[in-house]
């Protein structure tokens, strides 16, 4: 297969236009979005619906939240995540698979069938995780494409993915909210630099590698500007794989946890041929239960 | 003399009320602030003054900042703060001693005036520097009151100064401002531990001893809220000596420049008996020169 992005192979950054769209045809009606809403995610490359979970629900998610962050099993597995300095938990991966009640959730229809429109049919979960980002010492996220790495890392063969957050805590400008270039899922930046083996163990504390040159980040801020994703608990924020985003450290002793879901397109599942390097383990990137996701209305409380 | 913020010597927390003023009597008329003014400072513990310097001063000042940035003398000065990781230049001290302009902007009557009406009298230079956080690796600065430092570490006796900063670049929410809790000034928080020996050269570079306690943090937090102080490059912002604040990173690529000084009322002037160790370098605490600034009106452009 054709490699339509080629980056980390260049020793100077490229740009170029995306060739696929940002909001797939296909899906049947009725819509899950408004015409609007649709606009918008196709303009800016992201979207967030206010408050599609309820206080009560909101509630049982944190409840399991802490379980699992205080749970020795958890806290001793690989697929747990520490912060880059200390021992506190970052993140908890794969939780659409180990765990029941976020499983579920990842099936939800007032999710899961939003990312089945926006992506025009049948999606699967690639990657799934629960982030703390914890108050006072939650770190930065540099500026990155979760699509460069995924096509790179990964060998997902093109934009057809998006990630759906679960906001758990409110999001405020103050405690390291997303932010993201609207517009910047438009084009796709090729990194400098080559993928260091085990790459991932790192990345995922702290990136180094596969991040865009700082005046590419330039032009895109200059262009589109940086805008702040702040919304209340229970909400849900959609953005589209190759939107350029990033976050703050967090000094606040408020904590930004969410649920995070990657939906790709069953049509658009990885494949050897485009990675260069060996896969990352299963419980960053589904690598073989491409099974499209039986989404159905689900209530939590 | 009494020590009447014995912080540093207590294995627990200690929380006790401001037991001086914010707003200080004495100043001859006329205000250089309005009644709405005066009493925010006493009652948030900071004001803004939105643009008092014009885009052309700003312009000039911005000049210097980047002829000092690059000058081989400077940089290698030991008054010359780098950042935690790399070799950016962080800060530059002393500029109200070293700099014929910026000894010219610590005493003009805009923003030094303020500072007399504030702290009701004459003062003089605690500490200057210019403050560069540059963007993409802006690191964070944890939560701290200036006061707590001065007082442990200069022996500065009372409340009785005011920070500062003039804004050389947009402050927005995303450029890691200066979050603040209001409010917060009325009230000393004893830190936790001993200062070690030569402190400052890590602390000005990344802060981890004086620092508060998490539970006290929260407990300010939940009374007053943060506050993020955002506006206009030529805006000044003036906080008072013992306020609670710090600042999220910069992954935007948007520096956030200001000039920096710290006012001190001349009868407060820091006293050896009051600090346990060596004095911290002159650069960065006056020790000796308590002379009141000749406060005057000036133009730079």
């Amino acid at each position: 297969m054709e490699d339509r992005y080629p980056t980390r192979k260049n020793p100077e950054p490229v740009w170029m236009e995306r060739p696929v769209p940002v909001l797939y045809p296909g899906h049947r009606t009725p819509s899950p979005l408004s015409a609007e809403q649709a606009g918008q995610f196709d303009r800016d490359g992201f979207l967030v619906l206010p408050r599609i979970y309820s206080d009560e629900e909101v509630r049982v998610f944190r409840e399991e939240v802490e379980r699992l962050r205080l749970d020795p099993e958890v806290r001793a597995s690989e697929k747990t995540i520490r912060e880059p300095q200390g021992d506190a938990v970052r993140s908890v991966f794969a939780i659409h698979r180990d765990n029941p009640l976020f499983a579920r959730v990842a099936a939800d229809e007032r999710i899961a069938g939003v990312a089945r429109f926006l992506l025009g049919g049948d999606v699967y979960i690639h990657q799934s995780r629960l982030n703390y980002k914890p108050g006072f010492k939650g770190k930065e996220f540099y500026w990155h494409s979760d699509f460069e790495t995924w096509h790179a890392e990964d060998g997902m063969p093109d934009m057809r993915a998006v990630s759906c957050s679960i906001l758990l805590t409110d999001n405020t400008t103050s405690n390291g909210p997303l932010m993201l270039i609207p517009g910047s899922h438009r084009h796709f930046i090729h990194c400098v630099g080559q993928t260091p083996e085990n790459h991932y163990r790192e990345s995922l504390r702290k990136q180094e590698y596969g991040v865009p040159d700082q005046a590419s980040l330039e032009k895109l801020a200059a262009l589109y500007g940086i805008t702040e994703v702040t919304a209340p608990a229970g909400s849900a924020v959609f953005f589209d794989c190759n939107i350029m985003h990033g976050s703050n450290s967090n000094i606040t002793p408020f904590p930004r946890t969410n649920l995070f879901y990657v939906y790709n397109h069953t049509g658009n599942a990885v494949q050897e041929g485009l990675r260069t390097h060996p896969p990352r383990p299963d419980f960053v990137a589904e690598s073989k239960n491409f099974t499209p996701l039986a989404i159905r209305p689900e209530r939590f409380a």
